[in-house]
């Protein structure tokens, strides 16, 4: 049995009744994602990277089922005993496991099956929801953190998926476009200088929940620095593209070099050239790249030869989450309801603007432990520790990022070759 | 347009009437073996070599709208003009069209809509049958036999995805099994000596269809010889692996010897080894291996280590043809209704038995042109031809093959290393 | 100890003296053709296909030390005992080997280790070679033919070797041109119809030696057709690639099409492109092509893809055999002396032409064996057997071939896609 | 030409006959370094990550001759003008160059020939060495310091390709061993907390050199910690390993983990088991391995490992350079003379040993710019800039570092798989 570190969970004291609302919001928003979704489709699989819709449906339930249900309540038999093979993302302490790269080959259980699955999980739970100890409580509300991180992946693997059919499927209808100005000129607001505090504070109860990673808290020392008030937009990748940006080795990282020439990478992903300019697939179809929205789905090799093209740089974590201190991480555009996503231009306003929402901001920090951290013991505390390797932080939140999920604390971590997260850049420099 | 050559299609007298019920029944079998799949089972690919059962459904069915509606009938409008470039399997000369490797990522359309195209085409095809004329007609034969031999690797790319999911689903019941006596000892029955004809000779029209590759008739000088006169057993299988015939790199042909130890080969496919022995999967499930009946799954370089640990050979394509011009190609366990199949012990006889039915059995030749073989012009010409390189012939029929579609002249290849189709193997040796 | 099959030696019947003389110049020849090696030269391996020179040196010798030495001299201490390790081929019989791809790793023994290696074991064999009984001297025999062919070998693997370097190196001089007017058009010779006897006769002590895989002799069937009467050169090669050859996939076997497409490939191995047309790299450096010159260093995809160009097809090697039997195979283009070497225009001349040296011909034929052959027993018996699977016949010789090393009865076999021999092709069709 | 940037140079001020002699004595140890070595072993590549010693050899002159002589000296021929295509390592500002991979292809020049390009160089570095600019003499400074680094590559890359030989050569002689203690208990030495300075300070002349990617000097914060006073040991690593090291994935990260299982990795590189424990190769041969001495050959994420194991964890690279700032970069087990090199133990002493010398010591921090950091303008702006993503930074200096070469602020990185070099680890932890 898992044994699980009171660190991880931050001595989080939410209500029980704002529990339930939120376990009972997060579990019917993944459904809803998944609502416009056929048998196939939730099955395949695109990439290793990606997983099948049915995967994140069936892996966040199963993850309550074994840390809240098979932990704490007594005489609970699973649903089905080969889900715990199947089911299981990487946790090492919880046995072998399916290869994550034959995800895709899980025709049976069907989707109806697994929504059966989250249904007998969800009615479980709230059957003994209020006699669970506070130490299922925390479990739950990590479980509902963890499934809102998976909502976002479902989109994002749902949108690799959609992106391989030869016949560009819209798998919602196209929302009402609203025409939005160009933004203003790029600004540089000035960050704060010497030492500051970053992380998530554990011993303050206030602070609410956050993973592992976040913290501690600790002090940093910054350099004299600005940050943009803006994310970089469509229209001001398109120069970079029309200046050789994708052909210039001396603005590239070697490895990043490397793979644009292996991989012959010249635009975003999803972006395709057609006779009438630049063109975008997204879930509601193919359309037109819109001029000032920000641009989306880059690696983090990308955005740094697009900075060192500019004359400037990726802020590092500490700048940026030392400046989105004074922002609030439930504003922006992020997910509220199932439907199609997009990022949008940002509003016209002084300041620092899309700190929040429309694309996560690539930086240029390695996803390493912060001063005095140390995992949890047990499966749970495989959560993020073991993934501190090879990885570039980003910050902030997409459009697909549901609200409430993200912090001024939150370090999203991906391969800088990785693109098929809403990733982008915000520019930073020295001052 | 494809120019259809009359060559390939051998001047087939067959009669109106009977090639109405040829194209019913071939059609309505395809349908019938993908009865019990659901939509995600239809839309997986498990590997590059195989093929969706959504995809061999709507392939056929491009077949006929192509070379029969869209070639034929004056002003027929394509089901779907995206159809055209997903569901063209090889057809250089009918121009662009997706890649075999990425078949699995099609989601959309879905099972029920190539169910609809399939009535659409058939719809189409019986509105015009009788007034088509006879080129139309021979194709429509032409699109039955190719049918039927998407069935058969229907039926073997299914078995090989259900056999990725640990949780071994049964597509099918389990037929009631009836008990087998354990065959008679192998015997061996002499081949004929000097020169032999053999081959499809499309200039008597009496021999009925045959596809290109297997003519013209021509002269062949055969040694003397004999073969066996029943298939080698899974028990006979079983002795071969207990006499270390997977570790001994001296029963092996090069390439083979590379294969096993690359791939860790120490069994046919398919083959689990439990507390009580040897079990295989199927698509009615996991069941004890029956050791009278013949060993499948087995690649060409297997059966050719078998072959020389039991002081013998495999026979020639031109001896297998010449002892089976005796057989009848319509006898033997071939697949009459869908249904799981499987190879059966073979019966207490005398002479040659199991030359047709149970698994193809590997030839030791290698897939080349006939003397005089020429490839037909156009797109048709690419059917076989091309592939005349790297590739083992295989004969007879297996358990999976249609009743029907297997001719004394069939040559049926793959290359040396695949264990996906029902194959197995028959001895031979010098006299 | 390796168990040599008399099978395999063919009861060759040649005198002691002649014997000698020939061991005496197999073995200087091998040393002269690496004279102009520097240890670094020597050393090298290019693709895990060829192998280092001094690795044909030593090998060569391992060979005769083993078989001879070590099994039929008493008593004899091997020169050094870890060469048994470092020099064996493929011999599985013979226990772990270095691995094939890491040969080039040897810097250590020297160059000139290896020569006196080659002097300690030429000298031990002319201290005893009278003494000899005649198994060993049929093993000396089988040696030198075993040298004979690694002397092509090395002169093919030092070609692709100094080719990997942009420096152009030459290692010997260029040799004065002769002007050679262009050939006389291509000319067809009708071949035997009906039955002929081809394959080497072990029966017949007056045929000399033959590798295993010659024989044994029979009868084979041949239908009504004509071979060309000389090689296809390379300004009809030039034709080719003007009318797109390399770019229509309709005249290429699929396997073949997709080998074009994956390397790249628009022309034979070390041809160069340059502002005065074509140039291509040999051992005397870089020079204009001659357009009369065989062309050399194709695959068998590209001698198939030509032939279908041309309306013709590549001989079957019965056919070629048959041709051959009224052709002197120590005639024509064959190595004499170490010293660069190049195939040549064809003299003019009635009949058939080119059929030894110049380049080895593709034909249409797998190599498989041949009726009633067996391997024969123990480590000799790895010479050929093993290899029947996933290639191609090719006969005659080339320019590169010791002179008098091959036979009207040899059988040269590569993948379909090797391209670094002296590898060309001749016509052949039906009437 | 390459526009060098003043930034680069730090303006070091060293005077003309000291750098006279840095000039000299750096030039002889490389060639002394190479001296046993033939022509084979200075051209074989073992690895793409790894180059010939004739390529190190030329390489390092290359750079003189490029920056220095065509830069500087007008009218200057270069000594051979295929050079500048060859021996260009990776400066993309300097045009094409041969591929990195197929360095081990180029057996001409051979070493003669490279050894004569260095005495011509260096001839004509000599003659015009005082009339050169100040510009120039900090480029050759900087030419020095290159070379200094590939002594050490040259040594690691020729003892990955000596090992790659299964006649375990042994390129120098056995030194006399010393019999060693074991070295005391581990214990731990307090770090500096809250803030500190660190990197080099290019604006204080006194400073000396540095590679521009070592500043500029900046503030960092530190938590209260600890680091170990010695290296850990080879007796401390078996222990590591018996207690199933390799085999808890719990240990590792998940790369790591990954890592570990595809390569099956079970020990240090170059140890090997035998009857009578742990071996290992060097330079000089296979020998016992030493329980005192340093562990080395370890990749970053076997040193992660290890620590997780100790319950401690590496040293950020900020703890571990203010805590060397009170040590001697130039004392310690480092490369004096040419000859083999091996880790030695710890002397007996209190508080830090083994801060330079014996291995490169793993941190946990990612080599990523330092704030302020920007990369100088032209080709030699490639220097270290680019590198800066997906590699971990090492401390310290080797017993295969040139002494004098390294400094407190020196940062080596290599990707977290990286063994070939001597890298070991030094244990940290939170106090």
């Amino acid at each position: 049995m898992a044994k699980i570190s009171q660190d991880l969970l931050h001595d989080s004291e939410i209500p029980t009744e704002d529990l339930a609302a939120l376990f009972a919001s997060t579990r019917a928003r993944t459904l809803a994602l998944a609502d416009t979704l056929s048998d196939a489709d939730a099955t395949v699989q695109s990439m290793p990277d990606a997983s099948p819709a049915k995967w994140h449906l069936a892996h966040t339930t199963w993850f309550l089922e074994t840390f809240v249900l098979r932990d704490f309540v007594h005489g609970y038999a699973p649903f089905d005993e080969s889900y715990h093979f199947l089911f299981n993302s990487y946790y090492e302490g919880e046995g072998e496991r399916h290869p994550r790269a034959r995800r895709g080959m899980i025709t049976r259980p069907s989707l109806d099956d697994i929504r059966e699955y989250r249904e007998h999980v969800d009615y479980a739970i709230g059957t003994v929801f209020d006699a669970l100890p506070k130490g299922a409580h925390e479990l739950i509300e990590l479980g509902c953190h963890h499934e809102a991180q998976h909502q976002e992946l479902m989109l994002t693997d749902m949108l690799h998926l959609f992106a391989q059919n030869p016949t560009d499927p819209a798998v919602w209808d196209h929302p009402r476009n609203v025409p939005a100005p160009m933004p203003q000129p790029l600004r540089w607001v000035e960050g704060r200088q010497g030492t500051a505090e970053i992380g998530h504070d554990a011993t303050n109860s206030n602070q609410g929940f956050a993973f592992d990673c976040e913290g501690p808290r600790h002090t940093v020392w910054l350099r004299r620095h600005a940050l943009a008030d803006r994310l970089i937009t469509n229209s001001e990748w398109q120069a970079f593209i029309e200046d050789s940006g994708y052909t210039r080795p001396d603005l590239w990282l070697s490895d990043g070099w490397a793979w644009v020439q292996a991989e012959g990478i010249a635009a975003p992903l999803y972006w395709r050239s057609s006779d009438n300019g630049w063109r975008a697939f997204a879930l509601d179809g193919v359309h037109a790249l819109h001029p000032a929205a920000p641009v989306a789905h880059i690696s983090h090799y990308e955005a740094d030869a697009y900075a060192r093209w500019a004359g400037a740089r990726l802020p590092t974590e500490a700048e940026w989450e030392s400046a989105a201190q004074s922002c609030d991480p439930c504003f922006g555009n992020q997910l509220d309801t199932a439907g199609p996503v997009r990022p949008r231009a940002a509003r016209a306003a002084d300041g620092l603007r899309q700190m929040f929402g429309d694309v996560w901001q690539w930086t240029g920090s390695a996803f390493l432990p912060y001063p005095g951290f140390a995992a949890a013991e047990g499966a749970v505390g495989e959560y993020n520790g073991k993934f501190m390797s090879g990885q570039m932080v980003l910050r902030g939140a997409s459009c697909a990022t549901p609200r409430g999920s993200s912090r001024v604390s939150t370090r999203n971590f991906f391969p800088p070759n990785a693109r098929w997260q809403f990733s982008g850049l915000r520019l930073a420099r020295d001052l």
